[in-house]
């Protein structure tokens, strides 16, 4: 069994870009500027727009944020947008979801200018991923992607069995690894609440991405020896093994799966550290012009 | 064995979308109005656009062709394309493909409104597909489904493979037949050139989605027994038995399929009839608004 550390790769990648960074610094170039609109005070997404401020701190990148109460109106939220939108020094920008309930999130997210939509959750990027364009992939999905690749992991005409069909992973993960590309061009089934043979499907899989949001759902005779474990789920529980009295659980029992898996991702430690850095990629792309031309 | 008598439905839909044109007429309410563009003098593309215009005045709609001389400018086409988005007499229009080597197909499909886009071709469509929202869905996806609904084919729970991933057909059907709908709510696995053990695959299926383009490419020995088969393909071969001297195949061998199959599309008589189908029914949600609010 291999471990596949995400907290590793995505270091190695922050520094990547930190480099990348200095080295437009010292060309008098640009410096790459994210912006994230939060409302209200949600306590999670507090903490995310923390990670994604930190994040853009240490690879060097200029960071916003605006912070708005949760009473804003639709309207007011929207000027903001397209504010953000205009604005040229903000290379890309997210709205951290969730909204309250008198704002329409799908017209948040499809007022936003799909150049800077660095989240991938346009239609237009989802649209493009779909058919092969470049576009924005938002960041679990980019994040799982980065690491088959950063493990050379094959993908080509193995069996992959997705399981979960959200929009944000388990659909745009299975369009991913179908499409003719590297990594791609796998054979994928894309399974969920309805699916009737689920033990015998995933059993046969090459590559396993549980995405379903079922504390340690996936257990070790539901996969096949040597295969590939991507465990994108994230629940929290009760503990009093910890200090917190909570810790993190997967959607894969990990202990018995490690036993069997070729490559297997932790929880913490796995997908989880790859998401902030998809959204870096995202924004070192949109700086650099490299989905949509700059304009 | 039960056959999918596509021409029979198709004609069904568009006597009932005439009806619904007749009741406008007489409520004296706008009649739907569909355009499509023609650059240069394709065989294919001619008789394509003289079906739908036919098609129209059979329904009752009006119709509009706008037709160019294959040297335009790409810059003259999408200034039309503006032109047509404009036209608050139009409410959906098309552009045949394929198009002039000189001209971005995408550039033109992504500068029509997504609200008047009836082909279902523009990324935002797609990507509300995706995500599961109202959105126009391309003629031949949508006109599957709409056989599988009139034949009342279940499909949750049910192992659906569809053999090739085109931008047109194969991924879009995949992505609809996993969504949590109905007719949906299967476990789809999507197949292609790249995916190894095609044969052991399809065999499992309950549903089968042929579109990969290859003539009688799918036999018997790859169906399971009661299979619902859908054959997506036209292939044109040379035949002495016909008047033309051509006769027109599709993805399976349909003679030796349809002894195992318990539902099978014909071809031609299948699927084909649908498509324009599909065109209509987008346009007369157009008219009606029924996707996006009318503006």
């Amino acid at each position: 069994m291999k471990l596949i550390d995400g907290k590793k790769v995505a270091n190695e990648i922050k520094e990547e870009i930190a480099n990348e960074v200095q080295q437009i610094k010292e060309e008098g170039g640009k410096i790459p500027h994210l912006a994230a609109i939060i409302v209200g005070h949600d306590g999670a997404s507090e903490t995310y727009v923390g990670h994604k401020e930190k994040a853009c701190t240490q690879v060097g990148f200029d960071s916003t944020v605006l912070r708005f109460e949760d009473d804003i109106a639709e309207d007011t939220l929207l000027r903001k947008v397209h504010e953000l939108n205009d604005n040229p020094d903000i290379d890309g920008f997210i709205v951290q979801l969730p909204m309250p309930k008198h704002i329409s999130e799908q017209k948040i997210i499809e007022a936003i200018d799909p150049k800077k939509d660095v989240d991938g959750f346009h239609p237009i990027n989802i649209g493009r991923v779909v058919i092969g364009l470049p576009a924005y992939v938002s960041a679990t999905p980019a994040g799982i992607i980065e690491l088959i690749k950063r493990y050379n992991i094959e993908t080509s005409g193995k069996d992959v069995v997705v399981i979960g069909r959200s929009n944000i992973v388990g659909k745009p993960i299975s369009i991913l690894l179908s499409q003719k590309a590297d990594p791609g061009n796998a054979t994928v089934t894309l399974t969920h609440s309805r699916t009737k043979n689920l033990k015998e499907v995933v059993s046969r899989a090459d590559i396993i991405i549980a995405a379903l949001g079922n504390a340690e759902f996936l257990t070790a005779d539901m996969v096949k020896e040597g295969a590939t474990v991507i465990d994108v789920g994230i629940t929290r529980v009760k503990s009093d093994k910890t200090k917190s009295g909570w810790k993190l659980l997967g959607d894969v029992k990990f202990d018995e799966v490690a036993e069997k898996a070729e490559y297997i991702t932790p929880v913490p430690g796995g997908v989880g550290p790859m998401t902030i850095v998809s959204l870096l990629q995202n924004t070192l792309k949109a700086a650099k012009g490299e989905i949509y031309p700059k304009f």
